[in-house]
């Protein structure tokens, strides 16, 4: 089995959450979580620069394998603060695209249904998952805790790796 | 008066166009232009990482002093292209905000007033006057002509240094 560092992250412009879990084979361990918070009074650029700042000092720290991100929710009757997401969104991409990790995503649905079984799950009950599985962790606030939902569904889902093998029809 | 380097952009996914003038009290003369074109065929992150390395390269290239965006038009029935540009616009607004520069944002319509005198003028007019200002330029590219349109905007209303003395009651 491949053993895999996979950093989770929750695209936000106020509060960026990101989560790095061990995934060896079937098993699943927390390493580290937090939240990159850019000052509100900041320049957009400056925010966006915050964020990618924050989240290279996280993988140049620990040096994941893989990265996963959450799919950003449009919201249909909202551009304007679809366009505010889409930036700090790509703040977010840039960190492990320039790092040359894979970047999975995933839908909310697909990381529900990686957590709890049901796409249509509550957020509490992906919250109470992400704790149950990682009970070193502690109390994660909500950011991180979806940081750390989307990299437990990147590993549920095998990984990129893992991908790539069945594809060549080998093992993983 | 102030001499200064500025940096336009015009930010998209496909083709992000960039421009560089020079602001020399009422003269303005071009420096350099041109268009970064992130291949299609990359992933989301790689993409937007080549957005920001390519802007990089041309603020390490021609050292502006300040730089100047326009502010994305989004589009109300469409919110997920609102989130796509949104992505550009991040990786677009990272690169001089990593280098320190200030950055000015600018609807459309200023543009379009600054340089034809209407706000409501038609786009081929703004192409129209980049080419009368600097025709050293040559024959631009539509985003470049964007990019540095919005860069002969900030240097129009004074540039940052400018306001700035205004406010402190000096000359610039």
């Amino acid at each position: 089995m491949t053993v895999l560092r996979i950093l989770g992250i929750d695209p936000g412009l106020n509060r960026c959450g990101w989560g790095i879990i061990l995934s060896d084979g079937p098993r699943l361990s927390h390493i580290a979580h937090g939240v990159v918070r850019p000052k509100a009074d900041m320049s957009m650029g400056r925010r966006l620069s915050a964020i990618l700042d924050g989240l290279e000092g996280v993988i140049e720290q620990h040096d994941p394998h893989e990265a996963a991100v959450e799919e950003t929710y449009v919201n249909a009757t909202n551009p304007k603060s679809a366009l505010a997401l889409g930036q700090a969104r790509g703040a977010a991409l840039i960190a492990p695209a320039r790092h040359g990790l894979f970047i999975g995503e995933y839908a909310p649905a697909e990381i529900k249904k990686a957590l709890v079984g049901n796409g249509q799950a509550e957020k509490e009950q992906v919250a109470f998952m992400v704790r149950r599985l990682m009970p070193a962790a502690g109390n994660v606030a909500a950011d991180a805790a979806d940081a750390l939902a989307v990299a437990i569904c990147h590993a549920a889902h095998g990984g990129h790796r893992k991908k790539i093998a069945d594809k060549l029809g080998g093992a993983a």
